[in-house]
Order: structure tokens, then C-alpha cells, then sequence
């Protein structure tokens, strides 16, 4: 393609908000364009890696049994009140009303969508396991979008569903699915890590992300160095220090201290360790008040207490604190038990003689012990896991890192298929609910992730793979025999893969332009490269330079692009 | 692919609106299933033919310069009220807010999009032209969707934008679209015939639409026999039959019409032609009273009238006739300068001497002569054209035909450049608006054209070129040899482009199936198959049969499919 007829423009200064590399390259090469928050145009450059990721997923995903299908993006309600999650989830799902006033939705995933069209097919165990996929443009209203193409509000997708008869074949069915997408992104040169995930608004019980490390990723992930251990910080689990419960129960007893409305404050009041204290965190479902116990040097994990709760929760605001009388800087447990639902973490359960806001203000209680002087709803993990902290594995202190979610996987089970009577008949003749699982692979975000982990100061270095163009022809100055000899390479290449820099601009703005937009294979042709024998070759990932005359262009060009291919394999 | 683990179900009986045959087909054998009005999940099947069309269109679009990029389908509001189409447009266009209370739109075409585009990246002569296009979903919230997957609230569609700096450069582009297009509908094997259409909301002068003749069809063509001429009805022209204006013209004179509300009870009453009436059909604009005359013995098109005023109209309803007084069956133009804008055909202004309504009850005008008893605001051809009527160019008879609209195009100009401020540098260095055209053709309705010409009683005959797949392996009840012979052959030809028919059915009711999805090539491989030396190979579009022994299968098929392939592109 000729550069100088391509709806391309690039940018020498960028958003300041863009604090990602790949954000700063997006708009810098010219690839996306801000329509409105989370919304971009992408051009054709980008169009052209997008369309090759879509090829590698494809073909990935059909070695597995995947059948492409193309659900709707605009759904009814009635669809999503079926499964609850109409009411469940909250602006993230946008919503509008038809010209006939009937309520409808932007599609933001589509379990409800596949489940209506599997238990209208599947009527016998005999047509089981099936895997269903789309790639498709979805909404979801995010509150903050950011990072260029990585959170977007409109965003490309794969996202795939599998049906079977058991929770063993599910399973099996799974590993290939991680196996497919450890596939594709090593085709797309992402060295991801598995972790273990939250399966929120999904449902089901076990989820897997996969995740790109990256310093601007803005997931945490607690890692167990050995590799024996990692999950999202949002579910991670890890070993919590014990703490002696001491001989005997200390008898509970009232303890003056002005002023220590913190953990910190009231540590140094008493001379005593974070670890002797019983932090009380309050939340709220619905208008029922919930308060998390949890040993004062640790720190409640919201999703962790909402999977315990199987609920959704948030944390109350002073004003609602206020209504239910709680006393701030002093609330306990001891004396709450008729007012609030009362959640324990483990570490709590297990140590006696801590010390505990007297819901009084100006005083703490100490010698709280539970079992004896407050009961719990539930007991469970609801800490938060920190670097420091050792694998529940092998004991090794766990490690932080941030990552880029670039898939993720679930095990749904029956959640929908029960609540939307997605049904087949069993090899008894007995109706039984489809086992789902599903999977999603954003697009527009692994384009992202590409550049986030290909790209040098100067900027993007494409995996050969995806590479919207395997070469880029630049022609150095405007002189006929120079311009003839571009020409004739440009043919011999082939316009389908050379992007030819055939602008009239000198030959520093368009060598620094083939430096940010970073096809694997430059061609060079100037005055000086034809007096040297023809034209220059530089492999853009290496470095590696050739020379090669008019002739030999096209198949040295073959020769080193297949070169690159084959290290790209081995990666 | 296996159909025993395909998501697909044939439908025995169909829902009773389903009047297309494209509709019925689509259901009968599971290519689509309706989730809401317009609305359709498109399944494995479905989506494989779709791929294909979509791939013939890149290749065509391609070849004439077209960049593929990808535009937003949710859109901010501000970007329609920059071209003005916010408020002109109405309930076709879905609107809603997104979380924080701003409204947006669903994108149903891209002109907004795609000047945005083109605004921030053309800077110069030297740029253009220029042609992007996308492949997308998109919504358009029809009053009444129809047909199945011919009139849908949510479609896929191509659209492509191409930008100039001169008529003359748009007029010989848009030729090289024509051709692109008649390409594609050969490759498709659909024959269309090319009309001139109305512009409609997308604005611009001049719009051809390419439609799939079809007893189906909602549009209405005129086209002459001798293929001077053809279009749609809304917008066709045709020589009015002339009416002698009279050698003098007649004093006008009240007659007393009692009952006689209508032009055909006037001319019993007065026993008088229809031409020799004069037809008052009123409209309102906002708040503004319009009257259309017209000859008795024609009918005033309603395009033809919006595009004369340049503004949208609508019919009176007898609530507003009543409001604005007007006398029911008795209006006319004599007297009603002051409150109506009168809008003349020319027919009408070139005879003279008709009788008109008197404004009064039981009482008609004789002698109403245009342009002595009444003017009007603007004259010119708003009456339908309808069969029998001549051609323009030749004189011949017109007739009528009916058309499924399976593509459109538009020269723009610069509508949207000059309200969107879309400006180039020129060779003087002056600003200059783009120059645009718009080029659309549906996808999903494209594959509804190809059912509605590909069929039989039986079911679908798929061209070559769209299938899903290429052979429908069925494979005659479960006699171990056979099924042996039968997996031999399926992983001889490649699950790739075989559909395998490996269910537990009758024999009857795979033929059946396999008549009705009609896939190019059928393998049969039964016991008296197999007795009678291999496979039985059969051509649906021509009925052509072979036997093949099982291991000449393969070939054999490859020469029966190249053969189709080779007659396919002689269409």
C-alpha cells in the first residue's frame, strides 16, 4: 500500500494521560483515534494486525471444535432478567429502549445469549460436548476506561461457550482451552502467566486469567517465585503468621484510650502489636449491616468476603455508619450480634485475647475472644494476600507483580443453564441441566498487549505474525532512477505486504515514520544504496542488515522474513 | 464437521409470517434464530457462508483501493449534531445515555464516523483520493422489520467512504464501485439490476441501488423492456400522457358536485376524464400547510415532493385538514395562496382548463387554469411513475417489477465535509471540502439474496462460492463396513469442507436434511453404495451423479466441485 494515499496520519505529541507505551504508540503511530471515552476509530493499520489476530485465534480455537457462530449485540431484557443479571449488574450493562419503548441492552457478554441458543438445539447427551465462539464488538459501559485500547468502553472480542454432560468432561475440555490459548499467544508473541481468578459477574465456581506482565498493568498478582503458586491479588490466597492465643483467656475487660480511633494509634497507645488487635471493617448489602473481623495487621479482601457471603457488598459510608449507630474509631464486635451479620476471618478465629473497639467511645475492650465473646455468621479466608506473606504451596515469601488481563476462563457449571432451563436428556432419558464453561479473549486489547511488550524508544517492533506489513519500502530523495528502482521492487514485493513510503517528505521524517510504525523487514532505496550495489535490508527485531541488488531484492527480502518466522516459532 | 455435535436443528413448520422463501429456508434449516423483532442469532452454518461473503467483498473492495478500518458503533450525540442528522433523523435511530448521562447513538451508517476520520488525517491534495470501508455490525431501529434476514434491526453490513477533490474524480470512482459491486453479485451469483434510487437521509444528488428482482421484494422498480432505463419507483420519472390545454381558456365557474368527494364520483357526476381533473393532496412540514397538485388521473410521490422542497413532509392527518379548515373533498388552489405552500406538477402547469374543489361543500371549480386563477411556489415532476406510462428515453411502455435492495450507492458531494468542516489544502494552497461518496452493501440480507435465488422445493442450492461447506457426506445406516468406508472418505476430504452426517438417523431423514441445507457436492455411502463399487457422488445444481470407488472419492469430488466452480464463474 502507498503511503501517500493511506488514511494515516501520525503524531508527534500525545495525551498526557497517556501514561501507557502502548496507549502512547496507538495514538503516536496513528493506529486508533478518540472517538469519546473508550471509544476509538481504528484505521486501517490497526484493522490490518486485527484482522491477523482474528486469523490466529480462529484457527486455534476450530482445532479445538470451536463452530463460529455471531450472537446479537443489541438483546431484549426479558433475556437477561431470565439469568438476573438485568437487575444484578449495574451501569457497566448499558441500557435503552426501543421505538416500541421495549427495554433492551448492549451486549457486554453473551451467556444468556448462547444458553437461549443451546437449549433450542441440544436436545441429547448424543449431541455433546459442543464449543461455540464469535468475535464480535461488545459495550460495556466501564466507569474508567483507560489505557488506550487496553480498557475500553467498545472493545473487539472472542469470546467462546462449551456445553457438556459432566463437571469431568468440563474440566478436560478446559486444559484444551488453556492449551489453545497458550497457543495463540505464543503466536502472538505474549508470554503470558496463568493465574487464578475471580469469576465475578460470571458466576461459576473456578476462573483462570491470563495475564501479560507489564510495570502499567492494573491488576496485581501475588506469585509464588517457584511457580508453584499465583493468582489475581483479588482471590489470592497465602499463609497467614500465627499468633499464640496465649494459656489461657484473659477476662474481657474495658481499657481507656482517648484518642485511638486507629489500629496504629491504638498500638502505640497499649505498646502492643498489630497482630493483638481485632480490626472491625463495616459493610453493607442491601440494608442489611455486615461486619468483617479480621486480626488488626491485615486487611479484608471485598471480593474475597462477597464470594464467602455470596452476595455483592460495599463499604458504608460515614453517614450510613452514623444511622446504624456505630461508634466510629470504637466499633467491636461484642454487642453487635443483634444488629449486624458478624463474618470472621480465619486468622481471627483461631487467636483469642485481642483487642477490640467497646462500641464506646474513648474505649477498647481487650481479652476479646471469640466463640466466647461474640459468635459469626461465617468463618472463612477473607484477607487480603501480601508480598511477604508465604505460599500456602511451599512456604516461600510471595512476590508482587502487575499484569494486563489478555483472556480470561471460567467454569460456569449450571449457573445459567438452571436459571434459563437449558436442559438435554441424559443417556437414562432424564433432563438435566447443560454443564457450560466459557471463554473470552479481547482483541483490541491484545493488539495492545502486543505493543505494550513489542516496541523500543524509536517505536513498535510487530511480531511477524501480525505485522500489518511485512515490509516497508522506503524511497530516500526523488530521483528518477532511484524513484524507478522503488517502483520496480514495490512491484516485485507485492502491494498485498509493503507498506511503500512513497511520500514526498525527506528522508529523516520518513525513516524516523518506518522506525515508529515498526514492520519486521525495512527496505531502503536511495542514491546511495544503488551506488552501493541496490537496495538496503534491515530486520527490524535484530538488526540485521543486508544488501542486495535490484534483482535479488524480493528473495533475499523471503529469505530473511522466513528467517524471523522461524525464531518467531521458537519463542 | 461432524453434524452429530454441530449447533444446528432443522425446523419441520415455520412460523406463519414467514411469507419469503429466503425466510423460510433460514429457519427450516437452523441458519438463524429470532431472539427479538429483527433480531437474529446467526448460527455455525449461517456464519460460514456469511465469512465467505465477506471475503469475495474484501477481495473486490480491495482491488479498487480500499482501505479496511473499523469505526465505533456507539457514537457520542454531538457527532450527528455536528452534521445535523441528531434531529433530523427519527426513531430509526437508537438513542441512549451512557453511565454518566451522556447521550450517545447506535451507529446505523458511518458517514459522522468517517468524516471525522478523514478530517483529522487529510491535509492535502496529495492524499486523495481515498476509499475506507469497514465490515460491521450495525442497528437500525426499523418500524417493521420483515422477511427474516432481509429487513433486520441488526445487520452486518460493508460500508465504504471514498473522499475527493473533484466531481469528475468522485464520478469516475463511483464507476469503479458499479463494477466492484456487479462483481461481487456475480461471484455471489446474484443478478441485480442496477436503478436510480433516492438519496434519502444519507442526502447527496444522485444514488443508485442494486436490487435482486425477486416477486418478494418490497421495492418497487419501473423499468423500460428495452433496458434504457430503470428505477425505483419513489424517484422514477416518465412521459406524462399530454392533455390539450384547450384552444381558450374557459372562464372559471362553480358546479354544484353534491356527494361527488372523490376524482372518480366527480367525473361520473360530471362525466369528465380523470386528467381533465385536478387533484389536491395536502401535506404539512413543521408547522406549515403544503399543497401538491397534481393531474386526477396521477398520483403525487412523496419523495419526489421532499426532494423538490428539500425538506421532509407528511401526509394530513383529517384531525389538522380540519384545524388548517379545509373542507373536506371540496379543497382546492382557488383562494388558498395565503395559507398554503402550493406545489405544482408539471403536469398540471402545462394544461389549463380543470376542475378543481371550490373550497366549499358540494362544489367543485370548472375552468381552474394554473397561472391565471392561482400560482404556485415551486412546479416540477412529482408524480408517480407507474407501468404503461412511456419511457424518457424511448417512448416504450414501462413496466413494474419488484426488488430486494441488496446494495446501494451515493455520491455525497460535500454534505457532510461542509457541515463536519472536512477540508483539504488544494494545489493553491486553498481549503477546499472533500468530496464524498458512500457505498453500502448488506451482508446478512446479501446471504437472505442468495437464499431467495438458490432454491428449490426441497431446500437450499447453494452456490459454489458461499457454501458452507462444499460436501455433504451422509453416511446410510450403521453397518460397520459402511461407517468404516464412510470416516475413510470424511478424513480423506477434510473436515474443513465436509459436512458429515454421522447421526443416528434414518436414512430418510438424512436425505431429507441434506436436500434441504443443500450443500454443492453430496457423498452417499450406503451398503448398496458400497455393493455397487464406492460412493455415490452427486452435483445438486445440476443433479450430475458419479459412482467413485472409495479411493477415488477425493479426486473425483475435487473434479466434480471444479467443475461447478468453473460454470459458477461464468454466470
Amino acid at each position: 500500500m502507498r503511503m501517500s494515499h493511506m488514511m494515516f496520519k501520525t503524531q508527534k505529541r500525545v495525551a498526557a494521560e497517556a501514561e501507557l507505551p502502548s496507549h502512547q504508540l496507538i495514538l503516536r503511530a496513528g493506529l486508533a483515534r478518540r472517538l469519546a471515552s473508550g471509544i476509538y476509530t481504528l484505521t486501517p493499520l490497526a484493522v490490518r494486525a486485527i484482522r491477523r489476530i482474528e486469523t490466529i485465534i480462529r484457527e486455534e480455537i476450530n482445532a479445538i471444535g470451536g463452530q463460529e457462530a455471531l450472537l446479537p449485540i443489541v438483546q431484549p431484557a426479558e433475556l437477561w432478567q431470565e439469568s438476573g443479571r438485568y437487575d444484578a449488574i449495574g451501569s457497566d450493562l448499558a441500557r435503552l429502549n426501543d421505538r416500541a419503548g421495549h427495554p433492551m441492552i448492549l451486549a457486554m457478554t453473551h451467556e444468556e445469549a448462547v444458553t437461549d441458543l443451546a437449549r433450542s438445539v441440544v436436545e441429547s447427551y448424543r449431541q455433546l460436548p459442543q464449543m461455540v465462539y464469535q468475535i464480535q464488538s461488545k459495550f460495556r459501559d466501564e466507569p474508567r476506561p483507560r489505557g488506550g485500547l487496553v480498557r475500553l468502553r467498545e472493545f473487539l472480542m472472542k469470546d467462546a461457550y462449551s456445553f457438556h454432560t459432566s463437571q469431568q468432561d468440563l474440566d478436560a475440555y478446559y486444559e484444551q482451552v488453556v492449551e489453545a490459548y497458550l497457543a495463540i499467544f505464543r503466536r502472538l508473541e505474549l508470554p503470558v502467566l496463568v493465574v487464578e481468578a475471580d469469576t465475578g459477574m460470571m458466576g461459576g465456581k473456578t476462573a483462570h486469567e491470563f495475564m501479560l506482565l507489564a510495570d502499567g498493568g492494573e491488576d496485581t498478582l501475588i506469585v509464588c517465585p517457584t511457580g508453584d503458586y499465583a493468582a489475581n491479588q483479588e482471590i489470592a490466597v497465602a499463609r497467614k503468621r500465627l499468633r499464640a492465643h496465649g494459656t489461657a483467656d484473659e477476662a474481657l475487660r474495658e481499657v481507656y484510650t482517648p484518642g485511638a480511633t486507629t489500629i496504629a494509634a491504638l498500638c502505640e497507645g497499649l505498646s502492643c502489636a498489630e497482630e493483638d488487635t481485632l480490626k472491625s471493617v463495616f459493610y453493607t448489602s442491601g440494608d442489611e449491616l455486615i461486619l468483617a473481623l479480621i486480626r488488626g495487621d491485615l486487611e479484608v479482601s471485598e471480593v474475597k468476603l462477597r464470594n464467602l457471603l455470596g452476595q455483592d457488598v460495599r463499604t458504608l459510608s460515614k453517614e450510613e455508619a452514623a444511622a446504624f449507630g456505630l461508634v466510629a474509631g470504637y466499633a467491636g464486635p461484642v454487642g453487635l450480634a443483634a444488629q449486624a451479620r458478624i463474618i470472621v476471618d480465619d486468622s481471627v478465629a483461631e487467636a483469642g485475647n485481642l483487642i477490640s473497639g467497646a462500641n464506646r467511645v474513648d474505649y477498647h475492650l481487650a481479652g476479646v475472644t471469640y466463640g466466647r465473646d461474640y459468635s459469626a455468621d461465617a468463618v472463612g479466608d477473607i484477607a487480603v494476600a501480601t508480598p511477604g506473606m508465604a505460599c500456602v504451596h511451599c512456604g516461600t515469601p510471595l512476590e508482587e507483580r502487575r499484569g494486563i488481563e489478555a483472556a480470561n476462563t471460567f467454569k460456569l457449571g449450571t449457573r445459567y443453564s438452571e436459571s434459563m432451563n437449558a436442559r438435554y436428556l441424559d443417556e437414562q432419558g432424564v433432563l438435566q441441566p447443560l454443564i457450560m464453561g466459557c471463554y473470552g479473549l479481547g482483541i483490541t486489547r491484545a493488539l495492545a498487549c502486543i505493543l505494550e511488550q513489542h516496541h523500543d524508544a524509536d517505536g513498535i517492533i510487530w511480531p511477524r505474525s501480525v505485522a500489518p506489513f511485512t515490509h516497508h519500502l522506503v524511497v530516500v530523495g526523488t530521483d528518477k532512477e532511484v524513484c524507478h528502482a522503488a517502483e520496480t521492487i514495490y512491484a516485485a514485493l507485492g502491494e498485498r505486504e509493503t507498506l511503500y513510503d512513497d511520500r514526498a517528505l525527506s528522508a529523516g521524517v520518513k525513516l524516523k515514520d518506518a522506525d515508529l510504525l515498526g514492520m519486521p523487514l525495512r527496505i531502503t532505496v536511495s542514491a546511495r544504496s544503488l551506488a552501493a550495489g541496490g537496495a538496503e535490508l534491515r530486520l527490524l527485531a535484530t538488526s540485521q542488515m543486508r544488501m542486495a541488488s535490484l534483482e535479488d531484492t524480493t528473495s533475499v527480502a523471503r529469505e530473511l522474513a522466513a528467517h524471523r518466522a522461524d525464531e518467531s516459532a521458537g519463542v
